[in-house]
């Protein structure tokens, strides 16, 4: 039996204490929320932790990140008040082998713009009105296995296009809002030895975390996204033989 | 002054002479009219050409593909009349440099099949009711210069996903319609020495390719597919001699 | 634990029976080689058959194309006696999902031209002379885990670029010879609801599949091959209705 | 006519008053002769000038880069001594639309790594015994027009992958080295609404930028840098309206 995959949930866990509305949708936090969808989606195939903002070294320290095999990250208030030598870390941890999940507003986060190159600036409105459709565009990628094709969210934020990222590598789900916006909503990326995907839904304001079409999304991204080498870092090497110069 | 482009528009020429609401929207033929429309953007930049599906030959002889530098191609009702001779010799002309430019109901032509290698089947709906929105999503690209962001077409019909091709080299425009579908709506690949534009809009109950907006985009299109080196097939070749071998 | 993968290797199975040099490295034939070495790496991850061309219907039934998750595909000599039928029969078995695995000289079989839409045409050389390096440029790729980097061949034929082939969608490997040419020789893309991917080394006159480096990323192109879903091949369907019309 | 391109050669200009070797191979600094080869090449299409690290700002003042809509950039020994400022300022303007050719060492540049988000990390050895061979891979791009296939370079640096990049949108050239090992020599990549492109040869201690072939390829990069749009740096936008909500 392989090992399981070891999930850091990291929260911003802001929204949740500052806004009754989010305090009903969330009683247990957002983070939490997805921890326990991960466990009940994977069961023994995961081992699931929780990190956050406040946390000394907002909860990803060096050590935190070794044991992480896939880290999943939610912010949008206070995407400021992460530190650059975390997000940096994060960075770097990313680069060596380990899967991050970007999910919503995490498109701002520092972690993912760093990752990125771009502004990850994008279109929006939030007046409770809109209604999402993700269709699948990739359909034999490992994450849209079992997911409804158009997977429906009866409300949530709308993000629109222009969304100012570089080209995913792999393109995986498109979402239509009721406005008539569309959003690259489901992005595959690697970045050195790690792999990065980014997910649209999930704004604080909508219960979208308790939606099972989510909840298998994020539990596949999860098993796509586990590094299947060790972790390192690419560095420079002076390769001063030439040793494949005799034929 | 760069030479002039030297672009034929094939037409399959069916709907304007069979169906009378076709023939009112374009009683100079769609081939004619998207014709028109490049001497009118483009100028003295381009040299246009019309053939059509009943010409012998299909209107494309190796002499006309041998002097055309990108080839437009609109054919919804008679697919198979195409002589497979004809479809491999567009292929060909393709992999040699030539551009293509596949409108709309294009992309179940033998040409385009044979070129992507998938079913590019998709899901559709023609009732006269959906608002399409083209929206930009690779706004450096030069195939979106000077195209609204959305544009919008009042009426079209819809194409929606899974739309059944190879992932595009690059992804420029995605389109809504009112039902909420959305499509992969100009998709761009190499082939060979060619390289191959898909764009949506321009079914023939809807007034289209009369449309500012779309014209634009055809003509950057245009240029964007023009070869920029001398034709040739890519061929097998057996290289006895390790010329390089002694550094 | 999950199903076994379902592999089936496929032989052309004529170079070992006319060709003394290629019995005496493979006196069991290439593909009971390559199945062996499957079954050898996977263990009960997988169930492996092996068909050949010599059977009927070129040993590619739709019943065994139905129940097989990933076709392996070594061809050379014979490629014009595959049926065309089959050929189409395997191209369709893709785009619903199956995986296939196109080994060395079957980038000019008839299933991989036409999953490719381009000539597949390439530079070649093979006197006994050239030793080939596969270095590994997406290491974070799952057909990469575990290859030594780089991947040392003391003898293979030289294939060289230009290959004519569409973009992969992800590049694993790239290959140098000792006359100094370079291949894409590790390319992956997406058909349909399936996967495909090239692997370049493999020609009958050398030893390269009883090499351990070899058998790893066969191994491990079988399990990334795989599919996640149930099989199902794209098709075109009317959405005549506006189900998601009302927001 | 249109407009020339507003080329800026940026260079760091350390190596040729620091090594005699160097000062030998560019008496009049490598950014003159890479300027001078443009105009050579490009007469009128072009306006050429230069900038260099010592200048105030770096040379890279708002209005400078607000008038150049190619920046090429060459450094190595004082990557560090780039202002943050200034790198972030090049950032922005390829964001907005500027195209940026990065040449050989430029790869370890502030800008290059916000660019692609990776550690942009290699191999490398440059004892003076390695000749360089780079093979088109994408010969119908423009950056490929009229170049050797391969092109040959008597000495250069090595490099080697492992290179950390993002997987370039386009790969246009692979090259090889007498020591056996490879690299992505030709990258491009999309990044807002620029075009970033990296071309591998050019260390200090060959003359590279004095060889046609490397001229050429240059050349063809600074025309498919220059932007087709105006510049804009991407932003976010609230879509307050549902503009096109009733279909």
């Amino acid at each position: 039996m392989p090992e399981p995959i070891r999930v850091t949930v990291w929260g911003e866990n802001v929204h949740e204490h500052r806004d009754q509305s989010v305090k009903e949708i969330y009683p247990e936090t957002m983070h939490e929320t997805i921890a326990a969808g991960l466990r009940a989606s994977l069961g023994t195939q995961v081992e699931v932790r929780t990190a956050w903002l406040q946390q000394p070294e907002n909860g990803l320290t060096e050590e935190v990140l070794a044991n992480t095999d896939v880290l999943t990250w939610w912010g949008h208030a206070a995407h400021g008040d992460v530190a650059d030598e975390v997000a940096e870390r994060v960075q770097r941890a990313v680069q060596s082998g380990m899967g991050l999940l970007a999910l919503h507003s995490a498109h701002f986060s520092k972690v993912f713009i760093k990752l990125m190159g771009t502004t990850c600036s994008l279109d929006w409105r939030s007046d409770g009105t809109d209604r999402e459709l993700v269709w699948t565009v990739s359909p034999g990628h490992p994450i849209a296995a079992g997911v409804p094709h158009p997977l429906l969210l009866e409300r949530e934020e709308m993000y629109g296009e222009l969304f100012d990222i570089p080209q995913p590598d792999e393109l995986v789900f498109i979402s239509s809002f009721s406005g008539g916006e569309v959003f690259r909503s489901g992005c595959a990326y690697r970045r050195g030895r790690g792999r990065v995907f980014y997910f649209r839904p999930g704004d604080q304001e909508y219960p979208t975390y308790h939606h099972d079409g989510v909840k298998q999304i994020i539990a596949n991204a999860v098993k796509w996204l586990a590094p299947d080498s060790p972790r390192a870092l690419p560095e420079v090497h002076h390769r001063a033989e030439r040793e494949w110069f005799t034929p």
